[in-house]
């Protein structure tokens, strides 16, 4: 049984996301369907290339992941595909589909250009019905991946923020906030000095705070800034019960740095 | 596989939806549940019957769509089941199924009578779990149309605002306002002079705005307003990345027109 | 096929809930997912209990309900797993579970001690993903209850607040407050002296208000405030076509007395 997951802009109050299951159900009757999230922010291509990037690797190998953060939608913008050795990527090429490969091996990518996979008429507004559901469908159904399009050997990639060692530190920024107020960064706990990790001597820094790496969030008192190394292996600033981006006021690219 | 769409306004932050699936799950366990929209503000009608009528064309023969806008569950208003040659539509007889079926080939509408067909004991205050999820987890699982209840001629219409012709243009209103900030009017770009919409003289007017019809939101600066055929045949105004009815506080009822 | 329902805090505006399907899928294909609610206010152990209590009697027998509400995640708290004559019951030992088993006729506790069936590494902040999830889908996909762990006799239960019997009334609180802003009460309408309830002589008091106990929300006029039975078998306080909670700025744990 194929699977696609659904990363969008869409919200979940309108019926766009239940209209393009529709499409996907009425093509490939025994693809299952599961939502990463409707709730990026509209237009936020980072916003979707990091859930997207965060939520891949726990799908089974040739999942066909479709995200749709799409504001260039009808113009010459192109709608790719990427298949990777572990998955199919399908989307607009801006760049929403690039961090989850960061790390892959990219097999073959073809620009969507078979219009014979689409519906007919195409919107100009809703590509994500017209074009991207029907595509991944049928690549759900068999079709194969040649039959997308042309080949290609670009397609755009978003930059992913640098990591600057420093002498007894790492520096880098907030990369994502998430329904916690949890600020998660580029900062990879993986880089940290092991022996500064095990002796519990890791602070974080972001502008006047200065917070203590801990375990969990609940190894601080309720109410008190943690930082923790969070379940996609970076580093992230938090408030045990509280949420901390609101409550510091602080967003996506705040500078960040890691001490020991 | 018999296939189920749910429309509703009982949001996901609460266990109604989930309960609904449930009841349907146990008593059609085959049949597939398709989300359109849970988040129809409470109580409002016009919207899950715009959401309903936008989504249903993309869901093939004999779909089920069940939807749940009730600010009258309880009282004397009728539960209805009406089956068009394209699907059937289940819900509360206060209008919000008939915005799908404007253009339908009605070919049998029942009156929801059959109590063996509900959950026992049926509440006053949620239908949508006692009353529609079993009909239409019955329907799908193969029980007769007819079984449903008594035959009716009659079921509630909602009326579509009307759209007048003018001298080089049509006036209508604003219908529905989506998660982007898009104004969706009653125009349909069909209507338009075809040799104005080829020559790029078609603009809208709302209030004091004149807006020009564009192919597609990017074709404006970002953050201009933009007028354009939506993915429903409908002309919408929008802001190329911005909220064009918040910014200018528009409405669904607003007056507009298209010029040319 | 097996079920299994999941409850969470993690909202669906992130890659949390869409992850963990990934891991369900990825270890049991076959088993059915169904979201009851992921939008339990952030850490509210009790906001969750009462979800899943409300959903989980709709479920046919055998179906496991993950519950993953877990401020302390990743600390010394247990994971557990319950097993009643209805159901099985996965989530952090918080309470999130017990107040769907105040009724039930628990056969076996388990605490999830089984390193194997979980994922490898397991973060400190994500267990939905690296334990529940996996767990659940092991027991969906016929593993043994008795190899979740280690078998216990205790679990944390959440105290059910208290209903006092007055002379002609009951006494009691509110206890939760939903997306329409009815506010559920624990009172349940089967305590009611069945003459009162017969002859509508009952009301309820909430501060300087005194409601009518009604049929259905739709029995007083729109704008005002009513009072019935609810779908759960609790009395609650409602404003027909309004949000009652917002409106008298009521909240969970307000006192109320139904009166005859």
């Amino acid at each position: 049984m194929s699977m696609i997951t659904l990363t969008t802009d869409f919200g979940t109050r309108d019926w766009f996301v239940g209209t393009m299951k529709g499409v996907i159900a009425g093509l490939a009757p025994e693809a299952r369907l599961i939502d990463l999230t409707h709730e990026v922010p509209p237009g936020d291509i980072r916003g979707g290339a990091f859930a997207l990037a965060a939520a891949a690797p726990f799908f089974g190998a040739g999942t066909i992941h479709v995200a749709v953060v799409d504001p260039g939608v009808g113009s010459r913008r192109r709608a790719i595909a990427i298949r990777s050795k572990e998955a199919v990527f399908v989307g607009p090429d801006n760049g929403v589909l690039s961090w989850a490969l960061r790390d892959a091996q990219v097999e073959e990518t073809r620009s969507l250009d078979n219009r014979e996979w689409f519906l007919d008429p195409v919107s100009r507004t809703f590509h994500g019905r017209d074009i991207f559901a029907p595509v991944a469908a049928r690549l759900a159904a068999g079709a194969l991946f040649a039959e997308a399009g042309d080949p290609t050997d670009e397609y755009v990639r978003l930059p992913w923020p640098p990591v600057h060692r420093r002498e007894n530190g790492l520096s880098g920024e907030i990369l994502y906030v998430d329904r916690f107020g949890n600020a998660i960064t580029n900062l990879p706990a993986a880089k940290l000095a092991p022996e500064a990790l095990a002796n519990g001597e890791v602070h974080l820094r972001c502008g006047a705070l200065h917070i203590p790496l801990c375990r969990c969030y609940a190894d601080a008192p309720v109410g008190s800034p943690v930082a923790v190394a969070g379940s996609g292996g970076l580093l992230e600033l938090a408030i045990n019960g509280g949420d901390f981006a609101t409550h510091h006021g602080l967003a996506e690219g705040t500078p960040v740095e890691a001490r020991w």
